[in-house]
C-alpha cells in the first residue's frame, strides 16, 4: 500500500486540490451562523434524507459543524418517517478533511474538552443510528472524515485515484483514540487496523476497496445515485429486525465509549494541550501555510 | 453480493425447487415417530460416522428433528471409537431449510420455549463436539441450516449456483440471536457478519466461498466423497491436541450461551409470541401457501 | 492449503534440508556459552539494529538462546537511539525451527518451568516492543519461529516454495498456548487461526501471503535489504504516536499473559511432563534420529 502524506486535520481557510488538502491558518471571518454548514433534503415519499456537507472549503469538522451535524441527525432520528440517511459532500474533491485543527491549537483546555465532546457525539449519533446510513464518499476522506464514513452502514466511494481515505492521525504525531480504532477493527479487522493506524495510512479507492474500508467504487458522478439505489435494497428489510441486529453488532463498541466519555475527554485534553503536541500542530500549520503561499 | 429471497423457515409440507423452498402450511399427518428423521452410518474401521438428514421434504428443524439430532450426536460423542462426523442431506436440493416455522406459529409460550431449548442444544452439541465435524452441504442451507453448517469444523458445498446459504432471518422480520451472530463472526469476521445479518443475505456457493462462509466447492456428486477424504486429513492429527485446540478457540463463545440459556429462551419466547411477529409469520405462511397453490 | 509434515520442535544437532528440518537427538557438546547465539549490529546513524540468529544448525529456541535473545532485545529497547529492529537468520534455509525439544524431554518440572518462562519472556519483549520490529524470514519458520515472526510489526519472507511457516504444534500432539493463539488471531483472524491450529498447518510463502501470515514476499537475497527499506517507511512516523497506537492494539493481548504467567507455566509443566506427552516426544525424537540415519 502506498502511504501518502495528506493533511490529517484541516483548517477553515484551507483549499483543496488533487487529493491534497492544503491550508493557511490565517484568521478569517467565521461563517455566519445563519449560513448552515449542513443541508438536509428529506424525501417523505421514500423515507430517505440526503445530507450535504457544505462547509467551505473542505468540510472541516469544527465545533460549529459538529454541533450542527448532531442536531440535524438527531432531528431525522426522531422523525419516524425517516428510515435512511445518505451523507455526502457538496465541496469539490473532498468528503471531509477531518477534525478542525483550529479547535485544538492554542485553545483553552475547556474549549478542547467541549470540542472533543462534540466529536464523540457525532460518532455516537452516527454509529448507533437506527436509520440506514450510507456514506456517499465523493472526495478525499482522511482522519475524522474516515471515521464518519466507517460509522455508516455502507460506503460508496468515487473511483478517482486522486482521492484517499484512512485514519492517518500518526502522520501528524497524534493518535486515533480507542473508539476510532474499534470502529476500524469492526470494519477491516485487527491486523489491517494495526498497520493502518501505526503507519497512518491513506488508501486510494482501489486499495480501500481491497481491504474492505469501502464497500463499492463507482464513477464520481454516480456516487449519490448509487447510494440511493443501495438504500432501496436496505430499506426492503423490516426496520425492527434490522435495527435489533445492528444494535447487537455495535452496542458493545458504543458502550465502551458511553461508559468512558469523561475519561476519554480528559485523556484527549491532557494529550492535545501538551507543549510538544502543540508544537507539532504549530509546525504543521506553518507547513500548510507555506504550501499554500 | 446478490440478495435472494428465500424462505428462512420451513414447514413440514413444503416443497423445494430451484433453490427456492416453497411451502404450504396445510395440516398434514406428522411423520410417524418410528420413522427416523436422521440416519446414521458409523464405519468402525475408519472411526467416521455419516449422518443423513432425511426428514421430507426439506429437513425442517422441528422439535422432533432437533431432539433426534441431539440424541444421535450425543451417542456418537460418547462412543470413543467415533472420531469424525459428516453431516449431509438425503433430500434433493436442500441441506436443511432451517427452523420449522410451525413450532413457533400459534403455539404456547411453553412450546416455543421447549423448541428454542432444542435449537440451543443442537448448536451446543455441534459447536462443542470433540469429534471432527464436516458439513457436506449438498443443497440450500438458509437460516438454521446455515447455523448447523457453521457450527461444524469444515464446510464443503455443492457447486450449484441455484443453492444458497446464509443467515437470512431479518428478511422475515425476525432476528438471529447473539450466538448465531457469534458463530458467524468466528467464521467470516465482524464486518461481513454485520452486513450479512442486517440484510439477511443469502449467498450462492461462489459468493459463500469468497467470504469464507464455506471452505470448498465441489461438483454435487462429490460432496460426500470429498468430505470423507478431508476427514482423513483431519484425523491424522492426534485427537487430544486437536480437541484442546478446538475448545480453546470455541469455549468463550459456548460459555456465553451456557451461562445465559434461560435468559435467551425467555427473550426468544417474548419476541416470537408478540402479536406483530405472529402476524408476520402468518403473512409469510400465507405467502408460501399462495406460492405453492 | 497443503499440509506438510515438518518438525515442530528442533534439537540442537538437527540438520535442515529442502524445507524439512531433520534432527538427531544424540548427545553432543553444547555450544560454548562464550559463543553468542545472537549477533547484533546496531547502526547509530539510522537507529536500526539488525539481529542475526546464529545458533547452528537451525536456531532452536533453547533456554540459552531465549535468554540471550531477551537480554539483547532489552538492551536495544533501553537504548533510546535504537528505534528499529530487524530479526533474521544467518543459518541456511531456516529462520528458526522453534522451541528446543531437548529442553522439555526428560527434564525436571523445574527446568521445564524455567524454560517456559523464557519463552513467555521472548514473546512479551517482542510483542510489546516500542521499537519497530521487522521479521526478515529467510528460511522455514515453524512453531516458535512462527510465533517470533508474528510478534513483529511486519513480516517479509523469502519467496522460496521449499520454506514454510505456521503454528504446527498439534502435528506433534502438543498444543499452542492461548497467547500463541491470540497473536495468530490478531494476525490472520479467528477462522483461519482455528483451522491452522487444529490442523497444525504449515504454509508455503504464497499461501502465507494469501492468508496474511506474512506481509510481503521477495527473492531470498533481498529479504534483509527490503526489510531495511521498509524500516525507513515505518521510522518516518513520529515514535510516540506510533508507540501509543501499537500499545493500544496489543496491550489487551499482552495483559492476558502478564496477569496469568504463573498459571500458564503450571499448565505447561503439567502438560509436558505427562507420560503420554513425554512418550510422544520420545517417539518424535526417534523418528528424527531414524530420518537422519
Amino acid at each position: 500500500m502506498s502511504i501518502k502524506y495528506m493533511c490529517l486535520l484541516s483548517v477553515r481557510s484551507s483549499c483543496s486540490s488533487h487529493g491534497r488538502v492544503c491550508a493557511s491558518p490565517v484568521a478569517q471571518q467565521r461563517n455566519n451562523s445563519t449560513s448552515p454548514k449542513i443541508k438536509v433534503d428529506f424525501d417523505q415519499s421514500t423515507g430517505v434524507a440526503v445530507m450535504q456537507m457544505q462547509s467551505p472549503p473542505v468540510n472541516s469538522l469544527s465545533l460549529d459543524f459538529l454541533t450542527e451535524f448532531s442536531i440535524a441527525t438527531e432531528k431525522l432520528e426522531m422523525d419516524k418517517s425517516c428510515r435512511g440517511l445518505i451523507i455526502t459532500s457538496s465541496q469539490p474533491k473532498v468528503f471531509s478533511a477531518g477534525l478542525d485543527i483550529m479547535e485544538m491549537y492554542m485553545k483553552s483546555p475547556e474549549h478542547c474538552g467541549e470540542f472533543w465532546k462534540a466529536v464523540q457525539e457525532m460518532w455516537l449519533k452516527l454509529y448507533g443510528s437506527n436509520m440506514v446510513t450510507i456514506a456517499a464518499i465523493n472526495g478525499s476522506s482522511p482522519a475524522g472524515g474516515c471515521l464518519m464514513s466507517i460509522a455508516c452502514d455502507y460506503r460508496i466511494m468515487a473511483d478517482n485515484p486522486r482521492y484517499s481515505i484512512g485514519l492517518n492521525e500518526t502522520q501528524l504525531g497524534i493518535v486515533a483514540p480507542f473508539w476510532f480504532k474499534d470502529t476500524m477493527i469492526n470494519t477491516v479487522g485487527h491486523r489491517t487496523t494495526e498497520m493502518a493506524l501505526e503507519l497512518g495510512m491513506l488508501y486510494n479507492p482501489s486499495e480501500a476497496l481491497k481491504i474492505g474500508l469501502v464497500d463499492q467504487l463507482v464513477p464520481e458522478d454516480q456516487v449519490v445515485t448509487t447510494a440511493t439505489q443501495t438504500m432501496t435494497k436496505w430499506l426492503a428489510i423490516p426496520d425492527h429486525a434490522r435495527q435489533i441486529t445492528k444494535s447487537m453488532m455495535r452496542k458493545p463498541t458504543i458502550d465502551k465509549l458511553t461508559s468512558n466519555r469523561e475519561t476519554d475527554i480528559q485523556y484527549f485534553v491532557n494529550f492535545i494541550t501538551k507543549d510538544s503536541i502543540q508544537k507539532s500542530l504549530g509546525m504543521y500549520l506553518a507547513m500548510l501555510k507555506k504550501r499554500k503561499g
